[in-house]
């Protein structure tokens, strides 16, 4: 998919080998990104760890990504995302960077590299498939941001640096591990009503639910909650799937005609969690995943460019009289 | 002008000097990001140091900045600005950072933090006015970003790196050096006719002139002129004017109607090299002054948030078949 999104079609059995070879041979951190990962405080949040490495990469090896954005240097980055991360989290556990292993594909590579053990099909799979849905999504906010910023011809690095830093709000992508959060203050299935009812009493918003774009269920969704079904422990699928449905039941009587569906997050964190990632890592991941649509979409605006430079209206007072200490 | 853009007016005298005490309280860098600044190779961008030195300080100091932007954080990253760029620029050089003065303003402790010697009246005047006429200018690319970024209830400092990236491009705030590097190659005024004619003849963009907002002469561009004019080396000043005088009329002869003026970019170059910076530093000073406007648009942002995402419109082809590689 990162082929089609960044060539235009999906590989024949030889560009896929070939492709798979140069993200494979792009996996290694550079020593100065980790060291600058190892002065992170342990408890850092990984989006600013992932943000800070990123940087740090580009910085550091600033000769690669000194011209326009191009394949070879969306493919060098793409295939760092998972590594900055990974080390990272090695790194606050006081464990050493793990490094990768010839023959794995992204999502092997990005569970090999964080637990250091061979990934199992089971676990490499689902996360495949998250990495594929949460791949690109049209102009979403961090997508445009990275635009906006390729589009001053800046570089890549800067864009998806960006990029992560609006992907880490919790109106973007910034919530799936509220869901979990969820769903353990819930705890069980039967207490489900009890719980969503206090929570809707109490006017506070519903993790999981809603999205700008879609007015009917997210179609990612529905891939998600089948893969979370087989994937999950049964006892957490039920609760998910109860409350997913009990919190439709309630948002449809409360909220007539808003038409809130369960959105890509909802069932994100249940299969996350199965794949054996914690709550804080769901983001990060969610970022891994999106670093190939970012660059697609900003080889596509350097590609034929104009800067994105909105105007704005000044609708505060005119008659402000701005006289400076030395002349009062 | 930073309390005029964060706080709504200008200071009384007492409030101003409460306002530079808390500027003075957050001048020092934590150790760990000098740390992360000291990793960087010597011949990284300014522009790459400052987005990662950023991030990193967000990163380490992510407690700060955890809830909603507000005006101590504003602060807290405007006053640190300075820091992280006068720091790199030692640290290259092979010199350790200069702790902050208490008394100086920001003009005169970033000088001091560069240069490690006391700031003369005649170098940190012209670079206190530069950076109030830059402090902010509206709906630019960066500030946008930054917009952009915060409206996914992100943080500031997300926010702000966002906004380095963005002005790191030469359509943006990347090209004030390359007015510096032309000047330099012109070398002198009587061959300014002859340079600009031939650079015009290969369809060269003469940078320092035209402004996607301004048709007429950028008002910035009149004061930066009377400062260069005094501040500057008088042969210097005399090649400047006579190429902005030429590079005017040869436009209008050869681009008549287009209404190119000089812009903001042209004699901040002559006025930041007067004051002793080198011209690869013109860009992040840029990114000093703009950091106040950046955090100025962010709160305004928060205090009234909607989410800033866009929709596109798919003009690709809708007849493409994706076979995947099993299913062939």
């Amino acid at each position: 998919v990162a082929h089609l999104l960044w060539i235009g079609h999906l590989p024949t059995a030889a560009e896929l080998a070939e492709f798979q070879k140069k993200l494979e041979a792009n996996r290694n951190l550079p020593k100065s990104v980790v060291d600058v990962l190892r002065l992170l405080p342990p408890d850092t949040l990984p989006m600013d760890a992932l943000r800070t490495g990123l940087s740090a990469l580009g910085a550091i090896e600033q000769t690669a990504f000194a011209e326009a954005p191009d394949l070879d240097q969306a493919i060098a980055i793409a295939a760092r995302f998972p590594a900055i991360l990974a080390d990272f989290f090695r790194l606050r556990a006081g464990k050493e960077p793990v490094t990768p292993k010839p023959g794995h594909n992204t999502a092997q590579s990005y569970l090999w590299q964080l637990l250091g053990t061979e990934p199992e099909e089971r676990h490499w799979k689902p996360l495949e498939t998250y990495l594929v849905l949460l791949a690109d999504h049209g102009m979403n906010a961090s997508t445009f941001t990275a635009r906006v910023i390729a589009s001053t011809q800046s570089d890549l690095v800067s864009a998806l640096t960006g990029g992560v830093g609006a992907l880490k709000g919790p109106l973007h992508g910034g919530a799936p591990s509220k869901v979990l959060d969820m769903l353990n203050e819930i705890g069980t299935a039967d207490n489900v009503d009890n719980w969503l009812t206090q929570a809707l009493d109490r006017g506070d918003r519903l993790m999981g639910f809603g999205h700008r774009v879609y007015k009917a269920e997210d179609p990612r969704a529905e891939i998600l909650r089948e893969m979370a079904r087989t994937a999950s422990d049964p006892d957490f699928f039920a609760l998910s799937k109860t409350t997913e449905d009990r919190t439709l039941a309630l948002l449809n009587e409360r909220k007539p005609g808003r038409r809130l569906y369960t959105n890509v997050e909802f069932y994100s964190a249940a299969v996350l969690a199965a794949v054996g990632l914690p709550g804080d890592m769901f983001t990060p991941t969610f970022a891994v995943a999106r670093s190939v649509g970012w660059s697609a979409h900003v080889l596509e605006q350097v590609s034929n460019n104009r800067l994105i430079r909105p105007q704005s209206q000044f609708v505060g007072p005119h008659d402000k009289k701005f006289v400076p200490i030395d002349q009062r």
